[in-house]
């Protein structure tokens, strides 16, 4: 990759602005876990795996910034801490997953003097980064056996090296894919409200060599009934136990096309993303956010002043419209729910 | 209406610029053909039956600025001002419809002096955009019968007010709806990526008063899945022979959706929309527009440099997924080709 989606550097987290992309590369340094949590709501890093990184490094930060006297003192703070971090978006499960870690991990450390705690805190935050990057490159190398020469594989919004800490879930099949030799282009959905796709997806591709083309949301639809759709790949925000996939919104339609159109749909996400508390996709609980995204873009008002405004940042595609799902431990197949359990016992 | 789309006033085309809207209310007066022309290009004016309008009063501006010695010197110009305003856009057939209905008025009256023949020809253009309305009126009268209360109506792009000369097709049902007391609510795609959803028809039926909820093109599906649509209504650009409907795009994926979910999806057209020497919507030639509207929003680039862009103004729906198609003559249901070819020999 061409650029650094999450760096832990000198104390700090540093990200890259995704709110600024594609047409500046700027740099944030977040010195204190409250300056994750901002950069972590108002989408300055965004994706799932990338926010559960994201915020393993500002657990990392309030260890580090905590002063205690003892142990249970430094014990209740930290736990304070974390679920702060905890509450900063809803849907993503690898936010969840990630703290628990965290916590879990200096639960079972709580032999260590504070001082060499906080540090080994730290290193597991960093540990964490560097699995991340390792389960997409295995994800890659599973899921890039699904890919033919001659494609032309849809995605939505962006599932990328910028989702994640490098090289994507979604994309880092497709980047797995193009290092085997394969020939492919990509159609991108621009994905309002946020315009992932426009100015993320078409952005890491382009800057990493592989043919994409534009469109709009509602343009995919018309591309797969004129054939011009082969493949759909998209990432995960959360799976439920039975296969059910929450994604960013749009997904579902995507879903529903690629069936009338029987083009294979498939989930790329980190087996972290399996929320095996969740029996269906309908407890998964999906954010609503704030309706100037709808209604203005670039600051400026598009819509009618007081209208009305739906603003779902998820929805939830049934396990029976995704053709497979495609994880660093391998392809899960249907029947989801036996398959999946079967990936954590193996 | 609290608006006029189009207007005849002093002689010059006084047109409502829909690319300013919602924001500001501006109108904008053309007092020659090319202006017109100009205006149905850049969308200052939209939607297919009052580009139909407009064109026929931009060749009424035409034939009053004709200074010809003949009749055939008057005709030869004229034909050619014609053939020029009908190349304006390609996929509404109501531009060449109403070129075409312009033409032979003027070729039956050539009987008249020059000076009482071009009169006489914006008299015509006057009486296009007064039948238009009555047509918008009609097709309301015979639409409305669809609408129940408690419906949650979705519709597409704006087939409004705004999109003819006063009334609306899809919007002129869900009015006349309102009139006979009906109470509702309505959905408005915003319809990238010129936003008719959301600058137009958000604008217009909270103007008159409708309670409308704005959401993004991909949320559709995800409302319609959830219950939270009973109903689809939207208008059309140029419909085939056999029932075949081309519309702004996006108008299939959400006909694919409505079939998914079981939905009834209404298409309301004026007769003039119908074109008999189309055997099938694949014969409808499809615009594809300048790639800025997709890479830009209000003139701010979202999408990286020199990326490549798709952008077809139009998608074409087959009739299979059409329940009804409202006109002012009635509600044409299936089989289409032998309902269509009745409606217009009854």
């Amino acid at each position: 990759m061409n650029f650094k989606t999450i760096e832990w550097k000198n104390n700090q987290v540093v990200l890259l602005d995704q709110r600024r992309l594609p047409t500046e590369e700027v740099y944030v340094s977040c010195n204190n876990y409250r300056a994750v949590i901002e950069a972590i709501k108002n989408m300055t890093v965004r994706g799932a795996p990338a926010i559960g990184v994201t915020a393993a490094m500002g657990a990392a930060l309030a260890a580090l910034a905590i002063r205690a006297e003892t142990r249970d003192d430094f014990f209740k703070q930290f736990l304070a801490n974390c679920q702060e971090i905890r509450q900063a978006r809803p849907t993503a499960v690898n936010l969840a997953w990630a703290i628990d870690r965290i916590l879990g991990f200096a639960q079972e450390n709580n032999h260590l003097l504070l001082s060499e705690l906080k540090v080994a805190i730290m290193s597991e935050a960093i540990k964490m980064a560097e699995e991340d990057v390792k389960a997409n490159q295995a994800m890659g190398h599973h899921g890039e056996a699904l890919i033919a020469n001659g494609d032309h594989v849809l995605t939505h919004c962006n599932a990328g090296a910028l989702a994640t800490a490098g090289f994507g879930t979604a994309l880092g099949v497709l980047y797995a894919a193009k290092e085997r030799g394969k020939k492919f282009t990509v159609f991108a959905d621009e994905t309002r409200p946020f315009l992932q796709g426009s100015r993320l997806t078409a952005w890491e591709l382009q800057k990493n060599n592989i043919p994409v083309t534009l469109i709009t949301d509602n343009m995919a639809g018309w591309m797969m009934k004129k054939g011009e759709i082969s493949k759909i790949i998209v990432g995960a925000d959360r799976i439920a136990a039975n296969g059910d996939v929450a994604n960013k919104i749009g997904t579902y339609t995507v879903a529903v096309l690629a069936k009338e159109h029987k083009i294979p749909f498939y989930v790329a996400a980190p087996t972290s993303t399996i929320d095996m508390k969740m029996r269906s996709g309908e407890e998964i609980p999906i954010e609503e956010r704030d309706e100037e995204e709808v209604t203005h873009v670039n600051q400026k008002r598009v819509a009618p002043l007081q209208i009305k405004v739906r603003n779902p940042a998820f929805d939830v595609t049934p396990h029976s419209l995704v053709t497979a799902i495609i994880t660093e431990r391998g392809i899960i197949e249907k029947p989801y729910r036996e398959n999946i359990k079967k990936i954590f016992t193996s």
